[in-house]
């Protein structure tokens, strides 16, 4: 039987999503916890890692189990047994065809910047800049990323995969009291390119930077071009979409 | 020389504010801090204690310093000393007579419920309540509550203080989204009134309880006539007022 679980997490206190040996990871907690409810190993499969230290709100993932269990039972056996950092909002019973990396047609992610004074209550919820930012220039230059490009320009070196085209389909830029958050919908994202995206924008709205640049920083295909990557804490993965 | 601090803290790690031997504590972080910018051991009086686990956004205290300092550099300095989940707002030189306890005129704290589903990423700063609640029977509930009472039936019992008046100038209620916020504004709170206040607007708005047995509730100096405290997590210090 394949199982959907929509689920979140608080990134803070984890090695990343990705299971290693000896590391607290999202993925080695909920397979523990699977597998023990299971009797016998359960391997999950998500729409994507994310980075240590980056939340989620909705991250998906699917695994297949031996035993039958309704849904609503094994919701709330899982979360009884996962630690209050894990939370899993939705089970669901899928076709054995379904697979939650392959069929993933849009990701939503959310960036947050505090511009006001240091808050230690969200520091691991929100990037904490505390300065200014000139949010209509970030949202000028928001615009040039918006589309199908070769985003090799943001990716992280380590990230070894050919393709590098990806398809931005939005960003939406809003501001609430001090914090500036900043929405990116696409196809799918390469490894901190929404970070890189994020260090690029702040560099724009708090610089001289001249935008009308932005194309030419894309074609450039080289991350020097784009100065830092904007920390995890900021970052969480609102929705999946298939 | 004397200083006063506006500061803010994530209560979550920490052991209360209280310095206790051999325990994370914000007292004990501040006072570690301040003695070795001082050479001396320093002390600190805030305007009283939070309990463990309890947040703060402008806590205030005040001490002594041998060393003369100006306010903008002491506040570079504690802020590169103190941990991520302290944070230094104002430090401003204040009259010798001064005192952040004996001569604070009002107190507000805020109390922050989810009402929606179980939010990890929050779950250190807003109580994570997850069931609906009548809000407008909550806010005719807290109207009893304003004004000026003998609150023991709201106390600790570990409360050792005789006179256990006090006034509560305001509560207001407001929601946004599925979090509900509740200010409490006073002249200063008994140990865990405002926790054993909001875990009785919680039983009155989520069970028949009829409201208008609140004044008896209050008349009775019992404890045991309110039900459960709110957990700490929920609870913040919003600012006082001298």
């Amino acid at each position: 039987m394949r199982y959907l679980i929509d689920f979140s997490y608080d990134g803070s206190l984890f090695n990343g999503y990705q299971k290693q040996p000896n590391k607290r990871t999202v993925q080695g907690e909920l397979e523990r916890v699977l597998s023990s409810i299971n009797n016998s190993q359960v391997k999950l499969v998500s729409s994507g890692r994310t980075d240590s230290k980056v939340n989620a709100l909705h991250q998906v993932a699917h695994f297949d189990f031996s035993k039958e269990l309704s849904c609503f039972k094994l919701k709330g056996a899982l979360n009884s047994y996962l630690p209050p950092d894990i939370h899993i909002n939705d089970v669901k019973i899928v076709d054995d065809s379904f697979h939650a990396r392959y069929m993933v047609k849009e990701k939503w992610y959310q960036y947050k910047i505090n511009m006001g004074n240091y808050n230690p209550l969200l520091r691991n919820q929100i990037y904490q800049f505390c300065k200014e930012i000139d949010v209509k220039k970030l949202i000028k230059a928001s615009k040039y990323l918006i589309g199908t490009f070769d985003f090799t320009s943001f990716a992280s070196a380590e990230d070894k995969r050919d393709d590098k085209i990806r398809t931005i389909y939005d960003i939406k830029v809003s501001v609430i009291d001090d914090i500036l958050i900043i929405d990116f919908i696409g196809t799918g994202f390469l490894k901190y390119q929404i970070r890189n995206m994020v260090g690029f924008l702040l560099k724009c709205a708090t610089s001289g930077y001249d935008i009308s640049l932005i194309p030419d920083v894309i074609k450039g295909k080289d991350r020097r071009l784009i100065g830092i990557t904007a920390p995890a804490c900021g970052l969480t993965l609102m929705e999946v979409r298939y």
